[in-house]
């Protein structure tokens, strides 16, 4: 349990031995041939193996863990991969969870929340309509859990980063995609002790933090638009403070960049992940000057890629 | 170095502990969906993501290991895999290998023979065209490696199924395709001091092993007609004589049913696996009712698959 609102890399260590044996020590994956392509050596931490496909479980289940104990109900927004970590996190508490999502989400995802026996609630297309509905709930007595603004989910967030310097003591980079920014935040806690750098990523149709990050301020203006429906989400306020406060810094990526990628993680590395998850190495191959020859883990985020997208055997 | 011509369960340990550091300890991976699907708790050893992307990199380096030191140059027939294997396993101590590849060979299984430095001979389709190939370069000076005879091969090769049993030790079964019989009679030796019984698995196009065990004899007539390429092998002699002595069983799957195991595997574990890998998968499905509430390892063999096989982003 937190000791404060501002998580430390204490209670990023704290998380991980409350998470043993709950989350997946997911695997760390190497290609010679991506390492030769991309002129620096990869270290793939595959998240998208986690227990419901994304690293959101281990903030999910971090946060269930310290609910107080009448809470029955609970609600929450996602573009799907927090709202499945959230609803697989409760279900063997017995709580109901309410998971608010836009009427264009992937149908994989949709699916995954209904098969942890989350509820979903579909609101108009946008942020600030997914906020209204959310709150509505809220309004009804429904316990929220923000999946951007939460220490527990962030701190969770960041055992995925601590387990990959574990494996991998002597990175130089640790890359990881940025949405609402708990993943980012938590990453940065988690090698604030070491000389590792993390670096963030957003795609060029969702770059809110990175834009953030050069006006100084967290900025609200926000519509997204990318493939990668993961990272849909405005940076949440906490998370941004902590950003800023730990010097994070985002690159970013085209569509292009990222579709290459994910054919690339998929050829070589053979692994089906969402896009995403790929906006990690469509950064190594874009800046593959910052990156030549240094020792690179990449977090794998998720791999809740809806059928559809690929052609199977065409 | 073997002992004996007749490779024991002490050889499958002793090629593990010289294979130490060459070749990668593989991830096991679980997904609560497929096991759900097929009613029995599934775990994937992931040899597709094995150095060269196949299983046969940890025989060719073990038969590699203990050449005679005056030998530079070898010659191998193989469908792709083991002519990658033995390239890649080859190419650090400087040996020229040379590998009789049929005309209709997978595209990406030639150019991955190629990229370790191998030396490519097409030879007419079917086994015995191939093997004529290979008797021309041997006659030339070119020192054989069989992929279906060596017991240095087939010992490596059981390497797979002893990490398996080290990971998950109460395993009811371990399921392992079957093409020379390499793997198969290695997984049965690595098993023959435990209670796990392993079982090998043949496409119904190219079940020359079902058929010779039914027989009691290995047959030579042998027209193998599947999508799975890395099982086209005729059974080798002593790999026969072992499978034989330590009572192994085939069972047999159809190509629509590997076509289905291949999605499953590419949806549910998120890994992009070649048809000769899905055949475990497909026997689980179509036996169902062996292995219902049992512990089953399956052994995903390879993953090179050709890029053509699969559309992306149809």
């Amino acid at each position: 349990m937190l000791t404060n609102t501002v998580p430390t890399f204490a209670d990023v260590i704290d998380a991980r031995q409350s998470l043993r044996g709950v989350v997946r020590t997911t695997p760390v994956l190497e290609s010679e041939t991506l390492s030769d392509i991309l002129n620096c050596r990869l270290y793939f931490k595959c998240e998208h193996l986690q227990h419901t496909g994304a690293f959101k479980y281990r903030g999910a289940c971090n946060a269930v863990a310290t609910l107080a104990p009448d809470i029955s109900e609970l609600a929450t927004c996602s573009s799907g991969n927090h709202g499945a970590a959230i609803a697989a996190a409760a279900q063997p508490l017995g709580l109901r969870v309410h998971v608010v999502m836009s009427q264009s989400a992937v149908p994989a995802k949709i699916a995954a929340v209904e098969r942890y026996g989350g509820i979903v609630h579909f609101s108009a297309d946008g942020l600030s309509h997914r906020h209204q509905s959310l709150m509505e709930l809220v309004h009804e007595g429904l316990t929220p859990i923000h999946s951007c603004d939460d220490p527990q989910i962030t701190t969770g967030q960041g055992t995925a980063a601590s387990e990959l310097l574990e494996h991998c003591p002597s990175l130089d980079w640790i890359i990881v995609p940025v949405g609402g920014g708990g993943l980012f935040a938590g990453s940065l806690l988690a090698a604030s002790q070491c000389a590792t750098r993390v670096i963030g990523v957003e795609p060029e149709g969702a770059a809110d933090t990175w834009r953030s990050l050069r006006l100084g301020q967290r900025v609200d203006n926000h519509c997204p638009a990318t493939i990668a429906d993961g990272l849909h989400a405005l940076v949440g306020e906490q998370n941004f403070a902590l950003i800023q406060q730990l010097g994070g810094e985002v690159l970013r990526v085209s569509e292009a960049e990222i579709v290459h990628a994910m054919k690339l993680i998929w050829y070589h590395l053979r692994q089906a992940v969402e896009p995403s998850a790929a906006v990690v190495l469509a950064a190594v191959a874009r800046y593959a000057d910052r990156f030549y020859e240094q020792r690179v883990g990449v977090i794998l985020s998720g791999g809740n890629v809806d059928r559809s997208r690929f052609g199977f055997f065409a």
